[in-house]
């Protein structure tokens, strides 16, 4: 029986359009990496589970992890996220290295996932991570990042927005003036995560049977309706009374007004906008959360996402490293790019010349002259065999090179060859042997 | 307990540098492959099991794959090589595109094997393949796609030659003039593989086992000794004796001739060399193989591998489509260039400007130099927080940025800066507004 000619369900063959348009993402994220003076690292395909179990979400464990023993026993997964492989790199060199560490990678994680929209089972993602910054200043740059990256594909406040928010207030929030104990916050945060799922209604009474206190719900369903950080700032100033007001705001709210208005100080105002709902799950996260989000009304969803973490490397032993990063998936910036139209045509290969010979006289001439041209960073596509010009033509219309051609025993011969430049469609006569000055007409017309 | 900081064994963590080389590495082997008309793909990570069962050879599957079951009791396994995986995307497509398929890909592959020198568990492969191409000319051209990556590098004849073979060749000398039944082909094939790792006692010993007939043996060991295409011709000659040597020449040799005569042509004498133990094992090798060597005396090892197959497709049901291609492994190449003292400095970072702030009246100021900077596209690291001078030179010295520029709230009331080259320690006195100044200098100095 023929063996199945698909790729394996949820993951993807990338054919050379898909690829060129993969590649033309990665090297924006990398391009504007560098600007930024983030360098680039990677791990390995396969960690120990042990790493996961000891930092990631029950569910991505339990349920989506490729996982399996290797055949000397060890039980290894796929990685699902990247977070805990960086925190284990940078566990091995922090206390070597100088601070702040800027690093980003682009790999290829797994998930077991139903196949749907926006989410498969192979996927590359972006990060960028920075590890020991005087704090707020990490979070200002790696927001910086992260609109830069957006930018560079010609994205803008029309396309985007930056929603974030705080989990030291948000905790702040619970604790104190709902006052709720450690297992109603737990639930809470994951009513929280999913109340963009939900109507109103079933959401208000949810809240109610987790509080089961009028007063509570009350002031929980007032922090979910807050739009804005100076609705923050009232909300803050109206609640917490009896609390040691400066001490709270200054611990928990601050930091992240002194955000914001950074962001507005670097013209950035129009891309960030405070959401109580963005709370980033159970994760790892200690501070500022945010998310960015598809700004089109049919297609509300996030493209990245990241938060501020105080420990990532307790697991492994080590002091404390505060840090903050997120990651950006290429399959919900690929269809938001795609759904905004901000894509580049990618069905064409980029090649200089064609080159084709006509008779077998000129094969050898045709196969140096690409060789040197080659040495001069053109691009050629040799016609392989001798063919009639109505055959190259052909093929020179269906891969539409910039420049066009055709040796035969003539231009051997004569010693001239006639190179045409398809764009312009001039024909200049040149010297077979003046390959320079074929080099310079080609690279002249990029 | 605390968490092991170790990568899984016979895998890496790439730390900075060494994802700074390994980017050199992939955008060398691009590049090139790009200036020879080749196009980008990749398949998935995972595929089912089946692929691999059809294609490779029993030994990776057996001992070498990394398989297990989904959650859906589906057996899958980490691809382990990528010509099953370009085999299958290309017989999707291969009816409606025009031939020849010129593809390159860099995938990363896992093999359980015992970790040791040049050999790790998940490493990197270039890959890349010619499909439908006219017969030898396709040879030809992927022949010289390997060379030109090699000398991309800076490596040369001196440091490598391609060793070449012809599987058509070799198969004819076994069923002619040995006279070998498939078993004691397959088996002398095994052997010839182990040839360089043996004694010429024992090889000898084992040829007898096998061919149990002196005579037989004494060709084969003469086969075995040739050592380039004249001694080949005249072994043919004299050994073809009563067969009908015309039509055996030149369907068995006449086309590995031919390919020796137009690298010649081409300048690449030097660069091949006929070598009978390269025979690429059982593979679905039928024609040219061929293998890049380390030509150092201390470092005989394969760079990269390749050969051509007469039909990939048939496990797809597909008809027959002829192509070659080779597979290059990170990990031997990088082991080759390092030995051969062909890579360049990849400790440091590139770093266009590093940019310090004396007090925070300079803060906002700096955070905005450095966003039109990156406008401009220079790279641009900033020291994040107020520090004394002294403490920012020292970081400068460290991480030894092109330029390097100061600001404090004199520059701010000034409103002029003192931009530093630190290649050629000039002092440039530049308005604060003058972003574009800035850039001009620093671009002009790369």
């Amino acid at each position: 029986m023929a063996i199945s000619k698909s790729p394996y369900r949820g993951t993807r063959d990338f054919f050379p359009e898909q690829m060129r348009l993969r590649n033309f993402i990665f090297s924006k994220m990398a391009e504007v990496s560098e600007l930024f003076a983030y360098e680039p690292y990677d791990g390995p395909l396969l960690e120990e589970i042990d790493l996961y179990r000891a930092k990631s979400g029950d569910e991505l464990i339990n349920e989506q992890v490729y996982s399996f023993k290797d055949r000397g026993d060890r039980e290894v997964a796929i990685r699902p996220e990247m977070t805990p492989t960086v925190a284990r790199m940078v566990a091995q060199i922090h206390r070597e290295v100088s601070k702040p560490l800027r690093w980003y990678a682009i790999p290829n994680l797994m998930r077991y996932e139903k196949p749907q929209k926006g989410r498969l089972r192979e996927f590359w993602q972006y990060n960028a991570d920075i590890f020991g910054a005087p704090e707020s200043l990490g979070d200002l740059e790696i927001i910086q990042l992260a609109i830069g990256i957006m930018k560079s594909f010609g994205a803008n406040n029309e396309h985007f927005e930056i929603l974030i928010n705080s989990r030291r207030f948000v905790d702040y929030v619970f604790a104190g003036p709902i006052n709720l104990d450690a297992e109603m916050t737990k639930k809470l945060y994951k009513l929280i995560d999913k109340k963009n799922k939900m109507p109103a209604e079933k959401f208000s009474a949810e809240v109610n049977l987790i509080t089961n206190d009028p007063n509570k719900s009350a002031i929980f369903e007032r922090y979910v309706s807050l739009s804005s950080m100076n609705e923050v700032e009232t909300f803050f100033k109206e609640t917490y009374q009896g609390s040691n007001q400066e001490d709270d705001f200054s611990k928990s709210l601050q930091p992240l007004m002194n955000l914001f208005s950074q962001l507005d100080g670097l013209g950035l105002k129009d891309y960030i906008k405070f959401d109580p709902s963005i709370v980033r799950g159970l994760d790892y996260y200690t501070d500022v959360v945010f998310e960015i989000f598809d700004k089109h009304p049919d297609n509300r969803r996030a493209i990245a996402g990241g938060g501020a973490y105080a420990n990532l490397l307790a697991i492994f032993g080590e002091t404390p490293l505060p840090g903050i990063g997120f990651g950006m998936g290429e399959v919900p910036l690929t269809d938001f790019l795609t759904s905004h139209k901000l894509l580049p045509d990618f069905s064409k290969q980029t090649v200089d010349i064609l080159l084709g010979y006509l008779d077998t006289t000129a094969e050898k001439a045709s196969f140096e002259i690409a060789q040197k041209l080659r040495n001069g960073s053109i691009k050629v596509e040799v016609f392989l065999g001798e063919a009639k010009p109505k055959k190259i033509f052909s093929h020179s219309d269906k891969k539409q090179p910039n420049f066009l051609l055709i040796l035969g025993s003539n231009e051997i011969e004569s010693g001239e060859i006639q190179l045409k430049d398809l764009k312009t469609k001039a024909v200049h006569k040149i010297q077979l042997s003046d390959v320079d000055k074929m080099i310079e007409l080609i690279k002249g017309s990029r």
